[in-house]
């Protein structure tokens, strides 16, 4: 592997503010390993805490050769690894953009693996959810149906995702909850205001928070490569005209017709959006990965195998579009 | 600040299982951003999940002028942020030691951060315990009294934490268990069986993971730097002769006897393990900074303003015990 002339590489936390919690009942615990023979400690539950803040690791190169830093941001259920190593142990969309000449913003978002999580029901209202391994191998279109017996699991002939890889993808995948939106967002905006002017790469539930940031920040969102996006704003009720020299990519992979989360919900809402944004007179391509030549794409498609492939369409497409 | 050459940036998830869950009640949620006019989605909380593993980052060096990579082990409650650009924004251990030459491996321990959690009390037994600010402040050493007002929070004269950097600080923290020391100690133990030889440096109760890690593989784990340690092993219940030929550095900062928790607990423990090694005829140093001429270091002493100077003499203990 080449070698690269890095300038620094570096993490912080942003956005977030101080809770405070009282009334919890003082229980005793024993943390075993730090003194064996210690009786239990009291532990108060109560106090301050950070809560609402996401973690952002950057590498800066010596010498960028693209104009704008990329960020890039996961999706539902995920974190910032999405973008690291591929499961199958291949470098992934981190190292090619960065090896590509971009400065790298690789974050998780509020509650999200390294952003930490705060206490439920007391500061976050329920409970998360975690995704088991039937509804990533279907819902990620890596294959029609799975089973607990690895062998038996059916993917989609063709397809690019490294199936024996599938487990060591699931390692990656974190609790989320269904009430933190607001919280992300802010926290997002947050980062961009921060670190942009950008391009923001985002991945499945990270569009709309991609979409929502560059509509309030569209000085500094340059450009947004929307990547298998699982939702995106109304245009009835957002002001697309703010993104009318904002130039989007969408890229889809394949079998989206497999499953009808992404035929009946995502490709709808996302395709409205699309038109709204391209009415308003913006630069809005839609690149359907099979109708381009690229079959077999799953909805982890900078996990699977074509990932090269598709990150240099993606990198041509910014070179274009971004002065 | 100068460029460095890299090889590789990647990651890797090690250590694991897979975990099946059932008999739990199906609910409904929304996922909000997803597609706002959807109805909620059926949710099963049941099936297979992975578990038990941990999550690794590594930077490995076009031209490491080090002998072996340096693992980064992070202490309870904490991930491997810690390594990383300090809360106040000045470069790290990480930072510091990738530039002395080291490949460096920062992990994060199973349930924390990147390593992702499972769900409790189903998979987990228990609920996590998250840490507040005054137990942060005052069992890390920052000062003897924590105060709700920032302005009023009392620091040791003459410390060396960025005080003013302590909120951003919490918010790297992260929740713990107290029911998972096992499943960490078996992922470590995958860790160094996957990337050793190596040296390991531990931080407070990643300390003691480190040890044992060290006696069950003495011939991969070829040092230890043990900072803050807030544990070890029982010298009476461990076959310490294992050890006989693996440094130990134990680096200790200031105000030990400000809490008993270190004046009674920590340092009694610690201190026998380390005479029972010393017994053994291995080296086993022990770095008190305050007796060394550098006061004011907190317990994150890889945070404190000093932390060059401290990471300059591991350095330079590190080059003289390991060929």
């Amino acid at each position: 592997m080449d070698s690269i002339k890095v300038r620094e590489i570096g993490s912080f936390h942003v956005g977030g503010q101080s809770v405070t919690l009282s009334g919890l009942p003082v229980r005793e615990v024993r943390f075993a390993q730090t003194a064996p023979t210690a009786p239990p400690a009291r532990f108060d539950p109560n106090g301050e805490f950070e809560t609402g803040q996401m973690y952002v690791q950057f590498v800066r190169l010596a010498a960028p050769t693209r104009s704008l830093p990329l960020l890039m941001w996961h999706g539902g259920g995920l974190s910032g690894v999405t973008w690291e190593t591929k499961p199958d142990g291949q470098p992934g969309w981190q190292d090619f953009f960065m090896r590509a000449g971009y400065d790298t913003y690789v974050s998780d978002a509020v509650e999200r693996g390294r952003a930490s999580w705060s206490r439920f029901p007391e500061i976050y209202p329920d409970e998360p959810v975690f995704r088991n391994k039937k509804d990533a191998w279907e819902l990620f279109r890596i294959g029609p149906a799975y089973r607990g017996d690895a062998q038996a699991r059916v993917a989609f002939a063709g397809g690019q995702f490294p199936v024996a890889a599938f487990d060591q993808f699931m390692k990656q995948n974190v609790p989320r909850w269904i009430s933190s939106d607001a919280a992300t967002q802010r926290a997002y905006d947050a980062l961009v205001d921060k670190v942009c002017p950008c391009v923001v790469v985002a991945h499945s539930q990270g569009a709309n928070f991609a979409l929502q940031a560059a509509l309030r920040a569209p000085a500094k969102v340059r450009a947004l490569v929307l990547v298998e996006p699982a939702g995106a704003p109304d245009p009835a009720r957002a002001d697309i005209s703010a993104l009318a020299r904002t130039p989007i990519l969408y890229v889809w992979g394949d079998h989206l017709d497999a499953h009808p989360y992404w035929s009946q919900q995502v490709l709808p809402a996302v395709r409205r959006f699309h038109d709204a944004h391209r009415a308003a007179g913006a630069v809005s391509d839609w690149l359907d990965l099979p109708a381009a030549g690229l079959r077999g794409n799953s909805h982890l498609l900078m996990m699977d195998r074509s990932s090269d492939a598709v990150a240099r369409m993606v990198d041509r497409w910014i070179v274009n579009h971004v002065p």
